[in-house]
């Protein structure tokens, strides 16, 4: 049997260029020019899922294409028509055109690191007629409005049928709310500019939720709250312990927990003018623990070794079932976990940073009441969870207080200390940030030595500053240093919170060496370093290098990242296809369990004494 | 290139004979024995879906089949497998063999046809141990459940999901129940043999429940109670007028009917000594309004012209979600509906009366306070909805009544009038089946002639019994029959009556005449009439012939099935085989709209006679 050779000149090509950024691909001729621009990265709003009922997907094209389409008739005006202007989702590229892309059709947000992302919420609404029933189509409105969006497997639960009987009286046609083949809601009249969506990061301590316009991913409102759960204990320990022992503990955990989250609601709708039933997805980040009260699961098992999760994939629950006070049938999703103790607040960090897209090799460590790093590329990643211990929240320090009024933030020592006050008056007690600041520059001074010994004003070296030199008191019986101005109430740190410091950065730092060693790569492999988290974002990163936190490396590769947990919740909110990633980060970053590692306890040990100063040039390392 | 031509020696054929029922089928070697039995339609039981983790399905083999697996070394003591008992998902056919199902490995319960059916509910509880995390494979509780059970797409709500934290303590191995890919539940121990469901059928009036044992299909309690909404109204246009006039009429319609659905289970668990969490499928069967008010649906559209649902297909949500008091997350099941006015119910009766199986043409009529009819079948099926009115129901009756004690349910007319009264004493009044026996004695008696008007004692044909003649009186200033003896409360039947009987037989039958010539048959083709419906499967054949309420057939094709819409309700819940057939009865029965169609109107004038007598001999017809 004689096979025709295959021929080069069967298959035609075409040159397709999208204004006005320029992106330019290569299709065969018979391409959707929807398709074409999706390969081409340019993200062309189409809420209908290019089935040509939701008209939203214009451009103007100058070339060869197919003729007009019945729904483009429809849809563009005769003056439309006549300028060029037609339906991506309709239009085949027949021949090289030139395609530009109205503002309007577009939806671009972006993502932590500044990288763009399509605004394609899994959400969907779209406004349209339900044909009426007459003799000859007595069929169902369900089975109309499925034919009118073209989706025959479409599926409803209780309320979106409720909505769809108390729809069809409207005369304004109907807007359907639709999340992939499910139907959320049906609405009268076109409410298709009232597209909302949350997206919360739920810290053991302090609980953040943005109200989020869907359309182009803009945060509308923000309100933070603390965690009332913290009633009941500051860490996840005492949370775990309380559900483990108090039949009624879980619940009240859930409950307090989704009272939170409603009352911050409550408080984003009011400064949005948002209405509460046009919110249609809640996403979830938090760590394991926080993520498993939420769901309302118990969280016993991560109290114990091997400390493992009930549940570890990516969940969408009704919020009805949720309990937020949002539309019933709106799909909460929660964000999925790594492992035991590496949360949805690490996929959320990753997600945000795209290390996962990045080719070099980046570290982040979101340091909040426990400290999570993950160290990696695109081509493998690895994550590890240390408890850093109470120091940075102030618990363990003599005086120690969280980052509000009267706290030490920032502090600089040459001659004497300056001070950074939070609200600008005299201190009353020293934050993490300011911990992390007074060790690294009392150590830049010379008053603590390597193994975290505080001089007496006795053993100063010689040419310490008077000022300085004055400052070497008792405080509690222990050696301590006046932070604080004369003639203001006392705040010090003492030998001991400097101690509380060495545990806490030892734990971290020997975790990020385990994840260095696993992917034998040095500090001068690491392109970047991201500080996150609501503590770590803050940090100053010099300090955090001198007292050897973080690996030794320029400074210009160290960037706080902010609350990139929350970032992450809002991609994964805004885009389908970021959610799509997550799910894929938490399958594949390795997890790395350091509790009962030699080799982790052998790390901690060392990371306990401070580098040694003048640190190397890093720039010259490698 | 030349093929090798194909040899019929490369097949081999097996022949496996199934004991103790014979069933032999011939198969290709190779084949897994599990599917032969189902190609055999020898049901064996196996929960685990043929994933060799359940043991449950052991079959006892004599011929040449695969050696041993290691499942199978698992689940069958050294003893069975010396005796030659297999697991029939583990074993390959390698030749001719004998295989005998023990009874316990079979699973069969029969139709309301008295067909058999597999019982093979969509749920399944496998007995079987989580492996314990650590710190190798330290993967989430529900990764582990999912491996164990080979089911990597298993999904879980948050109810399960609970269940599953708490079940972890468990030291005697968990059971999983799911339904399809969804786990519903994880509970502590081995729990397989609690495993129950229910079957409703929502009536206008009655609503009947019935507690169902999973394994073997069996009813184990059954509880009726009146449909609370009656007080309401007692049809279906007062509920509709209630929920379009009062903003609280569907919540309070759908809290009602939930309300009575409860009251029974409630009921039924306490026969059974069942408990409630351990129900995990519910399935509803009822007229369209009636599924719509269950499921909090407004049923506006049913009220007015063309008469449409608002949804027809099949319904599937958490009991939670519907507000049963069951397992929160057991799956409820609203058996789909045919048209706007032919509904579940409907689909039940066909289900459990096989006509869409049935290679004959069969009628169904089922009678309750609205009369439906199918004719069919497995090659077509036709049906429609007539409004029988109130006269069955006994409410435009003079002396009317339902059926409950005192009521006349059976009246036999020779030389004097015999009755069979509810409770055995003297009548107060007299009910729907009663009604029709008496118009139906009274015609063959010469009393009523074919137009229905009823004789005089002046005018009463000669020969007339002098006892007959003398209970022609008036009653309420019309001519009256006295059913009731002398000195007993006074019961009639009145003109008037007669005539409201008329109006609703002649509903009934001009529409299976509808149905009759959509189909092109005759009386001489309808290979069976199945008379259905709380109401209907209590009417005397004979009479409901003579007054045509049905075609004129022999007796000996008239079946009375009972509440057959329940029976169907019951093989949705147990067979998802069953269920899959529901689907495609209510999308495939044509609905035949009669309001507004002149030649039903035509049918229905013609239907108010009564048919001539001596009715033809139905056996010489056609």
């Amino acid at each position: 049997m004689t096979m025709p050779p295959e021929s080069a000149s069967t298959i035609t090509t075409a040159t397709v260029v999208f204004q006005p950024d320029g992106q330019t691909i290569s299709v065969p001729t018979g391409t959707r020019l929807s398709r074409a621009s999706a390969d081409a990265n340019v993200h062309i709003d189409a809420p209908c899922g290019d089935r040509g009922i939701c008209g939203k997907c214009r451009v103007h094209i100058v070339g060869k294409v197919s003729p007009l389409s019945p729904a483009e008739s429809r849809y563009l005006s005769r003056q439309q028509i006549a300028e060029g202007w037609r339906l991506s989702c309709q239009t085949i590229i027949l021949g090289d055109c030139t395609v530009t892309v109205p503002r309007t059709s577009l939806q671009i947000a972006v993502d932590g690191a500044g990288r763009e992302i399509a605004v394609k919420p899994s959400v969907r609404k779209i406004h349209l007629e339900i044909p009426p029933a007459d003799i000859v189509d007595a069929t169902s409105a369900f089975s109309r409005l499925k034919t009118a969006l073209q989706t025959p497997n479409l599926r409803a639960g209780r309320a979106a049928l409720r909505s769809l009987a108390f729809a069809l009286k409207s005369v304004d046609g109907v807007t359907a709310v639709l999340a992939g083949d499910e139907l959320i809601a049906v609405e009268q009249g076109d409410t298709t500019a009232e597209q909302f969506g949350l997206a919360f990061d739920i810290g053991t301590t302090t609980v953040v939720g943005a109200l989020v316009d869907l359309r182009d991913g803009r945060e509308v409102a923000v309100a933070a709250s603390l965690n009332e759960q913290s009633r009941f204990g500051a860490d996840v320990i005492s949370r775990i312990k309380l559900a483990n022992e108090d039949p009624t503990g879980l619940d009240r955990l859930n409950e307090r927990i989704v009272a939170v989250l409603n009352s911050l609601i409550t408080r984003m709708v009011e400064q949005a003018d948002a209405r509460r039933d046009r919110i249609y997805e809640v996403t979830l980040v938090g760590n394991t623990c926080m993520h498993h009260l939420a769901l309302g699961v118990h969280p016993g098992s991560l109290g114990e070794a091997p400390y493992v999760a009930v549940v570890q994939d990516a969940i969408s629950l009704p919020a009805g079932e949720v309990g937020l006070d949002v539309l019933k049938s709106a799909r909460v999703y929660f964000v999925p976990i790594i492992a035991g103790h590496v949360g949805a607040d690490t996929v959320g960090v990753i997600l945000s940073t795209g290390i996962h897209h990045s080719d070099d090799i980046r570290l982040a460590v979101d340091i909040g009441t426990n400290g999570e790093s993950v160290l990696g590329s695109s081509t493998r990643m690895v994550a590890c969870s240390t408890a850093a211990g109470p120091a940075f929240e102030g618990t363990s320090i003599l005086h120690g207080m969280r980052a509000s009024d009267g706290a030490i933030q920032e502090v600089r020592i040459d001659d004497d200390v300056t001070l950074n006050v939070i609200g600008g008056s005299f201190p009353t007690g020293i934050c993490g940030t300011g911990l992390i600041d007074a060790v690294a520059e009392l150590r830049l001074a010379g008053l603590i030595d390597e193994n975290g010994r505080l001089c007496s004003r006795e053993d100063a070296p010689e040419g310490t500053p008077p000022a300085l030199r004055h400052r070497l008191i008792q405080d509690h019986g222990t050696r301590a240093f006046r932070l604080s101005p004369q003639g203001s109430m006392l705040v010090t740190l003492t030998q001991k919170d400097i101690r509380e410091l060495q545990l806490a950065k030892a734990a971290i730092f020997a975790g990020i060496q385990i994840l260095m060693r696993e992917l034998g790569v040095t500090e001068a492999d690491l392109a970047e370093i991201d500080l996150a988290g609501a503590f770590g974002s803050y940090i100053r990163p010099d300090s955090a290098r001198t007292i050897g936190l973080i690996p030794n490396v320029p400074l210009d590769r160290v960037r706080s990242v902010g609350n990139a947990a929350r970032v992450g919740a809002r991609l994964a909110l805004i885009s389908s296809e970021a959610r799509a990633e997550a799910e894929h980060i938490a399958r594949t970053v390795e997890h790395q369990e350091l509790f009962a590692r030699e080799e982790f306890m052998e790390a901690f040990s060392n990371a306990m004494l401070f580098p040694e100063l003048p640190l190397p040039d890093a720039d010259q390392l490698g």
